[in-house]
């Protein structure tokens, strides 16, 4: 897949620091980790998104989400706690266009934030997105 | 569960706007959200983390967590892409401890920001993590 840096990390075209790959799956560092024991699992093939990725796919990749996050913890690696961030589309961070997710171990005054909300919004204001998204997901089922 | 506000939330005690919900999942409005269009998937039951969660209520809450990814994008709020967020423990910013993830809209400019990694760690550090981690992974299998 052109320059995916993934792809070629996948096909050992560049280096990288393997944790674990099957048929499906590659879990592989970080090379500019949050903190140090940063972890990718990433698809095998090749989907820019999470829309693109089949299910059965997806559902493999949060398998090992889980599974690395608790190996994590039992590693050695400093942790007292973990993120798991997954960004979809360049307004949210998203760098590498082939479906991954992020599991950092974080510890206290690590340095890093999510600046989650401190600003309540007003009730009339949430049940309106709230029917935004109930209407739209009804289009799933 | 004592003072745990998701459950009083899902209980009806407080009041909150609520997207969908069934017998194990409920998909409800960030009262303090990154960007309008915050939502949050819970587990009904009262699990502090994601360790003591059962692997059947995770997989159904992150295909929850997909499903509203999607419907949010067709929704008619702002959103040229998303954040998946979760937290594990105080040290990485859980601030209720019953488990549940974040789905961010997010736009250009709107002031939130994944600080991901820009320093490159060296080759035989990132190796010497990923053994520790490829060590820890055997124990759960």
């Amino acid at each position: 897949m052109g320059n995916c840096v993934f792809c070629e990390i996948i096909s050992k075209k560049i280096p990288s620091s393997i944790v674990y790959e099957d048929e499906q799956i590659v879990v592989f560092m970080d090379n500019f980790p949050i903190n140090p024991g940063h972890v990718l699992i990433a698809s095998k093939e090749h989907y820019s998104n999470i829309a693109e990725t089949p299910t059965e796919v997806l559902s493999n990749l949060m398998q090992m989400v889980f599974t690395v996050e608790s190996a994590l913890w039992r590693s050695g690696i400093a942790c007292e706690g973990t993120n798991i961030l997954h960004s979809n589309g360049e307004a949210a961070g998203q760098d590498v266009f082939h479906t991954h997710f992020h599991v950092v171990p974080r510890y206290s005054d690590d340095g890093f934030e999510i600046a989650y909300g401190t600003k309540a919004r007003n009730r009339d204001e949430l049940d309106k997105a709230a029917k935004m998204i109930t209407n739209s997901l009804a289009q799933f089922k």
